[in-house]
């Protein structure tokens, strides 16, 4: 997009502070941070999205209606201020400030929220939770929120364009689907037209039909569960990277996974330096190690039952578990081999222990848990039919497209699954991933705003 | 992602074309496409998502096993085969082939579908419509979907470095919401643990929030609705295009918009040259040519008027008025000013014509009708209140939060919506929407698969 002659907001801070010569005629249009009054002088500190400047304005120097109205401007309200950009003498050097001709209101905030967003508040500071849940809408103007989520943007801007540079064609499958992966009473359901449906848990089926034309393909949309789970780890609604490829086996799809994550990681360190200096966070760097490690789930209950865990064979690892493991390496690691009984039924059954199916878990460091799931995906129709039988799929109308495809010339096939916010905050190190996406959805908490 | 030494598939068809040496020893893994026996000799046409190539079974070449595996193979079955890379001499100079040498299957189609989704079809064709639209997951395989599927990918990648190079920031504002944009009975209702909620008609209420953090945001995301209407420019789901900006005024949106398609369509152009020459299409180029004409919705309903329309100020302009309008320009044109009867709250109203509001459609070439919308939002609390009033909403307590926002530093704030579908059919000029993505969901038709 060219420069426009004439748009209503020509100058944004980071340009009075970085562009625009000194001593120039210059208009912003902001919003009031904060405000000191010292005798005949008003200080007003001014953020748009790109930075925040003082602007003084001094009784001497303006119409009397104009001090006024710096009077009685409040925090947060929106303003235009005309001035000239002066250089000002600070501590740590010189600054820039704007001495004030003309101060108008564009609109006056009338009602004050505590915290106030724009102020220096600890976003994850337990006590001020409720508040900020439930007024998400104000405190997207927190500068640190707006750190997080502007690293969110960068994260998944190098995400698409990594699919995109490896030959993967970007699909937009349904939220809409009559063919929930896992149990029905895990996802959430609607009615349509007559139609009893579901808001989609993953698009793997929609992809395993796409492999079979463009080879590689990847989806980034949302998805849905209904689970009643309250962890820092659960959303409702969540940003659901999926990619499947044709001709793999779970080497292949591994070694995908750590490509991108490895990849990603780096590019993300070097795109979003001056976010992270907000957040005073230092990126996870641990990702950035590959080939990770790797246990296979048979192991890693051997290892948990000789460390005093009663850990039966068959079930998920829990949250003390993979802290448990973790311990034992330093970077990401791999459990491989993960049983049949919680695996739903499209993924391969390991020919030499039926107990377990041809998948793979990626266990973040720092105990923050597992960030994402790799799979070979069943190619050949009677294991397919085996194991829809054995998950209560079998003769269900809805999956019989699925049957439809191992008989068209199937091939073997693999794909993963990753929530972009789980990875966001462990990247970040974020408390709760509901604070990695602007508006939440939570089991629990009604739908609000 | 470097090349890994041991992949399942290593070499492409476009590889063998064009990179790979003649007289190579070679292994492809694909699709047959069309088998052709003559003799001793049986021809294969294999695909895959890079092209197709000819591989020839000599019985004299190869053991009689694997002669027989090429005698029963069946179209679309997924193959494996060893070989030569040799040169073929053809009516329009040199190709290449493949001398078997082995041949295995990898998932033998046991079905037959018809038409064959990788013949050559014309997609587009009514009577085979129905059969194409039940049997989705095998047409995907067809060469022009594809074709039309990628566009899409590129388009969209465009789109989004679009909005990422001019300073937007992706926002993945939620599906599930309990504010719906228009009426309640428009939208796609659900009950989400004891709460009525709705699935997002349009996420610009979450935008108008972000845009007092961010100032420019953009959201590419599935968007539903639950409208009775059977049109080929509908779709139950759709992904929307949104984004908004702080502090702008109906003639910069306007301006934005013809920057955006401008910019996009050429960026297409250049991008998309081959995939072109498939669908025999050529792309709509009438968007490159900017600024667009303009007429006021007053205007236009005189025009109707005079010509024998029978159209009241007040309405909607329908698919034979947009038609009409149409002939009178040679590109896209903005219809400004929509009335506020049929426009929803969150528009400003004209001060000049309080009968219509600060909003334009415009409308494609060829008749391909609307593409998109734009207007100015109310930052005013009063004419907030004005117009959900006179919309039914004020005193709802899901639409409070909008109504906070315009007391809390509200400024004018400009948006625009597109539906993705609608700007590919235009493009490339396809009659309907549903086949402009992978899964579509109409009104009036069982979702499925």
């Amino acid at each position: 997009m060219n420069k426009r002659r004439h748009v209503m907001k020509e100058l944004y801070i980071v340009d009075l502070k970085e562009r625009v010569n000194l001593d120039t005629k210059i208009v912003l249009l902001g919003w009031v941070k904060a405000k000191r009054k010292h005798g005949k002088v008003i200080f007003l500190d001014i953020c748009d999205s790109t930075g925040c400047i003082q602007a003084v304005v001094e009784r001497a120097k303006v119409i009397p209606s104009d001090f006024d109205v710096a009077t009685k401007v409040t925090p947060e309200s929106s303003i235009k201020v005309e001035g000239v950009l002066r250089k000002k003498i600070i501590r740590t050097g010189l600054a820039r400030e704007i001495s004030v001709d003309r101060i108008e209101i564009i609109g006056l905030a009338t009602i004050q929220i505590f915290p106030q967003p724009r102020g220096e508040i600890d976003i994850f500071e337990p006590k001020i939770q409720e508040q900020l849940m439930n007024n998400r809408h104000f405190y997207l103007r927190n500068e640190k929120l707006m750190a997080i989520l502007r690293f969110r943007h960068i994260a998944m801007g190098i995400i698409h364009q990594w699919f995109r540079n490896n030959g993967f064609i970007e699909i937009t499958a349904p939220v809409l689907t009559p063919t929930p992966l896992y149990e029905d009473r895990s996802a959430i359901p609607l009615r349509v037209h007559d139609q009893d449906i579901f808001l989609t848990q993953c698009v793997g089926f929609y992809l395993e039909s796409a492999v079979h034309a463009f080879e590689k393909v990847y989806n980034i949309g949302p998805s849905f569960r209904g689970e009643e789970s309250k962890s820092k780890r659960h959303l409702m609604e969540y940003w659901h990277l999926k990619a499947e490829v044709a001709f793999g086996n779970l080497d292949d799809i591994m070694y995908i996974v750590e490509s991108l994550i490895k990849d990603v990681t780096q590019r993300c360190c070097e795109e979003a330096g001056e976010l992270l200096k907000t957040l005073g966070s230092i990126l996870c760097d641990a990702g950035k190690d590959t080939p990770y490690d790797r246990i296979s789930y048979t192991e890693a209950v051997s290892l948990l039952q000789r460390n005093g865990f009663e850990f039966e064979f068959g079930k998920s690892l829990g949250t003390e578990e993979e802290a448990f493991l973790s311990n034992h390496f330093q970077k990401p690691f791999w459990v491989i081999g993960i049983p049949r009984s919680v695996e739903p039924f499209p993924y391969v059954i390991n020919p030499n222990d039926p107990r377990v199916t041809k998948t793979a878990d990626l266990i973040a460091t720092e105990g923050f848990g597992e960030i994402l799931g790799v799979a070979e995906k069943i190619h050949d129709l009677a294991m397919l039919d085996e194991r829809m039988k054995e998950k209560g799929k079998l003769g269900n109308p809805q999956y019989e497209w699925l049957r439809d495809l191992r008989q068209y010339g199937c091939v073997p096939h693999i794909g993963f699954g990753m929530g972009i916010e789980r990875f966001i905050r462990w990247l970040l190190r974020i408390p709760h991933v509901r604070d990695t996406i602007p508006f939440f959805r939570t089991f629990g908490r009604k739908v609000a705003p």
